[in-house]
């Protein structure tokens, strides 16, 4: 399957940024979940983020749902959300129709698809698509809430600023989903959007890392090989586009620890065993352990940028100049949160549901 | 799916450390492919890694394929390797049944498994199982060698010593493929050995981290959502024990560029296209663009310590201290290196063939 | 996956009788293969099939493509077709939301969703879905082609009456697929619209078989275990509602038969290996051996009736009688025809693009 | 996937007819089920029918469990068993290695594997694969009978003889888990086998039809789209070789009813809805009523047959006369009896896996 992920929660995506419409399939979340369209809408708008460090672009997002919801429920049969493109100025990618874009995905679409890929504002390789995501994202972070699973993402750090860690997991979650800027530290957001703004001035761009904290999910959830939690949450976040890094728990920095440092000790309270330490973001062999899963994600600095660029022209063959114009994003590492959620929630109800059968996000 | 991984080549492990054998079931490769079956012994060979920095526990791993080998090549059909388990010296693991060890799966197990599963040595946890995946992916670097397609990897850093990074990759490449202590740079193995040899002194243990790079691989394979070339990489790669962070090309390091430094500019050169850096890893869009792949990988320090460790007594479920005994590796860092080719190379077996065909890596 | 199919080329399939909108994306189809609105178009009308003995239910059946299509030919990214619902009475299903009618899914989608099953029209179980399959496989049927591969199917027996059996493979899809009433023998579409008239007129309705012919497919593709053409073909087929029985070549009549009779000896002609008979439909061992593909589907009568029937109110679960007002077919036989012949091109594609890749139904 | 089946429990098959060893890998079966070894040898027997009617293949099958396995239950991990080769006299084979024998799959597996196939026996197109499908399925029913559910398989029809059918489906079931050669009728098994052996006198084979029953599935399981019962039935018994045709409850004989006839009317007693009738084998819109559910399997005669038949010799591409000795089969449907039951109960375990959670069936 391609353009399709999970195992008993599914979700699809299709459409091209300058294409009619795009969207997303949903599949296999229990029947009798609550559709609250006011969050869909609330996620679709972190998402979209309009404002001075933003795009553009002006879409409203509107996302209609044409199946798989009958009076304001999930059914249990596929949910299909579309999202029809309104604002696409197509006039603007001339040029970039045959020379390629550094640090897109120009050059390899055009490779793979042989040259008949909707280039338009990058196709099916536009960020556009993970409207989709959010959209099927948004019914699956309510469908774990069902069974109070929580999950947040803040940008701990942006064009050389850092955010503070997670302290109080549940309370700093709950902040985050209040909020359009996520950051949890004081004073963070008005420095990064500084930073921000200076990349834009300059014509540059800028990248961050996320970090997502994923709490009370059960333990015993994930499989040794080759489904550990670890590697189905990477599947699907190394699909969002400009990812190039995931770690779990203290990640690389484990790399420079000895063991004694790194083992999380086990401790007996309430009858439930716990970790002292989670470095191991809630994971081991593969398997949840019950404390709360954590991971960062690299997202790499947006690749358009208006500076002159060498690259390619794919008519010619010839090495050439490149000057984007159009609308673009100085930083999406804002944006690129609400996605992570999304992900994170698909493909944790997709484990949810192997593990316990179909229903259970549902069932009382 | 659990213990099998690949859509048209897939590889399905099984085994536990202390049962009566383990191995590896790999279907899907091409007909008329060659076995070398001293190669084969040679991967299982760096794997096993004897030595005074690994562990004392003596298995000759000899690896038998009972299936899918006609006349020395491949037939089509599954291969199966089987290695019988010999050196099983359960006396040692009394106390473990009840205790679980720190930074280990046993806890994660005992819930999953509704403490059925085998607890000796890990049970299908261990480290072991990844001999059947050396073993498959033996089969699977030859296939791809059969193209021109290279891979190796290198401890990029263990215990606070780092070593250099890829400069010619080919040349690279061949020279890890000969060695038993893979790295790069001159007087860094013994520097590293001597700094495992002072963890192992201390009781305690370190990890590292590793840099993979494939060369030769062709342009334009990989999927935009959700089989990114970086998804079913990640995928496998944190599939493997203590595997806890996975970045691309510059990976995290690219999060405090800006995206004038961090895009890699196309150049054409005798008819091709190429990119003058590859901070992106040969990735771009989740499809490769022909320059080398490029990865990292973090594994955490080894969790058997032989320090007293605080944990719980799963029978009691009071907190107790725990003293492993028994037999364990101060590092494993230079023994994962060779299980990462193994997994990339399967991996990427199956990339190609659903590019090319099932046939393809055996056509001449 | 559930409503997913397929590995290298899949189809998904969304929506409700009477939702919003129902439709399909279909994903894998190599990029620049022509998309011929009109042939979707012809397709969909065949499905359709207004006229007497058919559903008095007036939809236009429109497909709009809203991705995955540029310049006319496909991009090799998801393809997806939207078809939205317009005559949708819901006034006529008011005691059907309560009472089970027997021979539809209404029990058994009640048991499985809980009740949340949209049960208008039959809801995610309503013939009506195929609509989307049929949107999807007139891209397959086209794209196959592209390589000199055709497909058609007659209606065998309906009623009680027969019509002959293939001739002349070729010719007898060409003209197949040029006509609304899908019978090769001379006469038999008025003795089987005669005896459907008659079902009507009493209130009934009648089932049949039909028969599907594939020529040009490739020999050598398939699998032993467990992806056997056979084993793909009627995944997909017994998927069709009311599809209750799928045979090959002879099928069933082949246990009346001794090896001597059933066995096809082979011949060699023009440097070609042949078989003299065709028993058992050109699959061997469950791979094609390049004689055409034949198979015959069993299609039970359509369960709507007008007679009364005894059911169970689901409210009460109570025993009581159920009268069936609205618009129902007296056969689907005629229209159940165009959707045997789209799922099975979709295998068709699918089982191409996993042997020889995915661009291979493109290739000049 | 290839020689892979199932999502949640799954099953992998590997071997040769003359190679080292046969076997098959059973994956998600719940942890700490018994392993009932007497259970899974007598499976083993019913499947290798020693006697006259059978093949001179001396093979003791005896399964040895390698993995997945502790203290005499499931541990939740792989279960591998194997099955050395013991009788394989390849003399037999030299001509059949250029000749291909009519009706069997040397043909294509000549072209599907280049000529690189492992010829002997048939390779892996062998009915002795079926072993491995055996003792993974003698497991599977097992697990099934942990929560009441039973299946059984009788001879419906051989060589132009009739069993009676179904009747009191429990006390059916019960009476064929018991007996060697599966029918139910009086006197059947006499009048089947002395047909039998008079196709053997005459250097021919004969085929027929099994019908199958499982009693004690619960209701809702099951997919409308495209995973219904049906479908994923299907796809395992068209794996089996020599299967040509399913059907399902009353199958092709539904196309002669009229929908008065063929619907099955509901009721409701002590609380439960059921059926008057069966017609629709316990599946209704892809998803089981609760009801047994009964379909039938044709298997076409066995195409060894020592009478001399038209080939072409592989090595020419000339036509020849082919005469087949060794050892060989006159009929197989008195073995293929219990595969079915043993493919059957891994797709309804899986089934059961997906829909009710991974550990379902060793819930008390």
């Amino acid at each position: 399957m391609k353009n399709s992920f999970g195992s008993s929660v599914t979700v699809t995506l299709f459409g091209e940024s300058h294409g009619a419409a795009i969207g997303a399939v949903l599949d296999g979340i229990a029947p009798g979940i609550e559709i609250d369209e006011d969050f869909i809408a609330g996620q679709m708008s972190l998402r979209r983020a309009v404002g001075k460090i933003s795009t553009a672009r002006q879409e409203e997002d509107k996302v209609r749902i044409v199946s798989g919801v009958f009076n304001g429920r999930t059914t249990g049969t596929p949910i299909t959300f579309i999202i029809e493109n309104q604002d696409t100025r197509s006039r603007d990618y001339g040029e970039l129709a045959y020379k390629v874009r550094p640090g897109h995905a120009d050059y390899t679409a055009n490779v793979k698809y042989h040259g008949f890929q909707d280039f338009r504002g990058g196709g099916h390789f536009s960020g556009r698509i993970t409207a989709g995501l959010v959209a099927a994202g948004a019914v699956a972070i309510k469908a774990l809430a069902t069974k109070g699973i929580t999950i947040g993402t803040h940008i701990l750090s942006c064009a050389g600023i850092n955010d503070r860690g997670f302290e109080n997991i549940p309370e700093d979650i709950a902040r985050l989903n209040g909020i359009e800027f996520a950051v949890l530290g004081d004073g963070v957001k008005e420095k990064m959007i500084a930073a921000i703004e200076s990349a834009r001035d300059d014509g540059d761009s800028v990248g961050g890392r996320l970090e997502t904290a994923v709490y009370g999910f059960p333990a015993g959830v994930g499989e040794p090989w080759f489904d550990t939690i670890e590697s189905v949450l990477s599947h699907i976040l190394f699909s969002i586009p400009a990812v190039k890094g995931v770690e779990f728990g203290e990640g690389f920095a484990l790399t420079e620890l000895r063991g004694s440092q790194s083992n999380d000790a086990f401790y007996s309270e309430d009858g439930e065993v716990r970790t002292k330490t989670n470095n191991c973001g809630g994971i081991l062999g593969g398997i949840t352990d019950g404390m709360p899963i954590i991971f960062r994600t690299a997202v790499k600095p947006t690749p358009s940028i208006y500076k002159d660029q060498q690259t390619v022209d794919m008519n010619t063959g010839e090495n050439t100049t490149l000057t984007i114009k159009g609308r673009h994003d100085p930083a999406i590492i804002h944006r690129a949160r609400v996605v992570v959620d999304s992900a994170a929630a698909l493909v944790l109800c997709d484990q949810l549901a192997l593990r316990y059968g179909t229903d259970w996000l549902a069932e009382k």
